[in-house]
């Protein structure tokens, strides 16, 4: 693209790029990523076709914010835990917040259409990975010090692999709800923490 | 549709199928499952167009033979495991390939692909609820008697939550590979075998 962008007021910008993403869901969860165009998802924001491109080049750019607004929500969560006193002991008990949040809907139609995508599609895999590593090193770095703490197993394996496990239990909570709209999520939040205390703290 | 299907040899109309189901795969994971059409699947599969609808009368029909197959192997590995002497430690061990087995790129393009559109598609999400509650159902009663015969508390809420929570990790798998495609597959498999141990025999 040579077009060059006018966003002379930043928080208009802002604004309307919210409004571009949020109007980009609905079509996504509605078309698909790949049924999906351009023309409905500037129509779907309220804006005259074109006018979009002066805010996402293409359907990649749009998923990319997805996936940067996702990793900024993440970091402030990891901020929050390493704040606390007892980081370990805080992800065990506040387990049935973040299962909440991980089986909430609206977030995850967007995520399978993101993973969907980035299984085949070399740019959007290569933000995922990017993403993951940052937030991985982050929870390592808690695990690994909170481990340490309690002198249980701090080596780089161990700790790689309890995190990897605890992320892939949460990564799977969404397609639970896809699976069992039904779900007792008191109960699911109850046995996560079983499986996240002993992974963190034996 | 209102086409007499021929079926004339079982045998050789199953082999169609899966000749079908192989070059739906490619296709689905090359362009989507809105983007691949069922002129492209057919060119995959080597038959000339329009024949593919004698096995499959659209794209939903091959989503939902990928759905039935996926249970089927799901049942087998089941009962496998109910035959053992002790179901739950035979889990704990067996660990290592049930994560490997989830870890297999191969597998995990279609599922995303299914669950991306089950999140839209009534008739998919129908499917793949109706696949879960009879997998979920069987794990439950192989969970729920382990647990009672080693004293320990077996009524069907904690059952359920322990139940969901190991899926949650198993589904999560495929995610990790996307995430992370170097990890470290032998230390993820030691522990989720450390949260499948706390989620069953504690």
């Amino acid at each position: 693209m040579t077009i060059v962008k006018r966003h002379t007021d930043p928080e208009r910008a802002q604004h309307r790029r919210t409004q571009v993403l949020d109007a980009a869901a609905v079509c996504f969860a509605r078309s698909g990523f790949h049924g999906a165009s351009m023309a409905e998802i500037s129509k779907q924001a309220g804006m005259s076709a074109g006018h979009i491109y002066n805010y996402f080049d293409n359907k990649d750019a749009i998923i990319m914010a997805f996936v940067a607004m996702r990793m900024e929500h993440v970091n402030e969560k990891l901020l929050n835990v390493s704040q606390q006193a007892d980081p370990l002991e805080y992800m065990c008990t506040e387990i049935a917040e973040i299962v909440d949040e991980q089986l909430d809907t609206a977030l995850w139609g967007m995520s399978l259409e993101i993973y969907a995508e980035a299984s085949r599609n070399p740019v959007i895999a290569a933000a995922l990975q990017a993403a993951d590593v940052h937030a991985r090193s982050q929870l390592h770095g808690l695990i690994g010090a909170g481990r340490a703490q309690r002198g249980l197993a701090a080596d780089a394996d161990t700790v790689e692999g309890r995190t990897n496990a605890m992320i892939a239990m949460f990564n799977g909570l969404p397609l639970r709800t896809l699976h069992d709209p039904a779900l007792d999520r008191a109960g699911l939040a109850r046995a996560c923490g079983v499986a996240m205390r002993a992974l963190l703290t034996t």
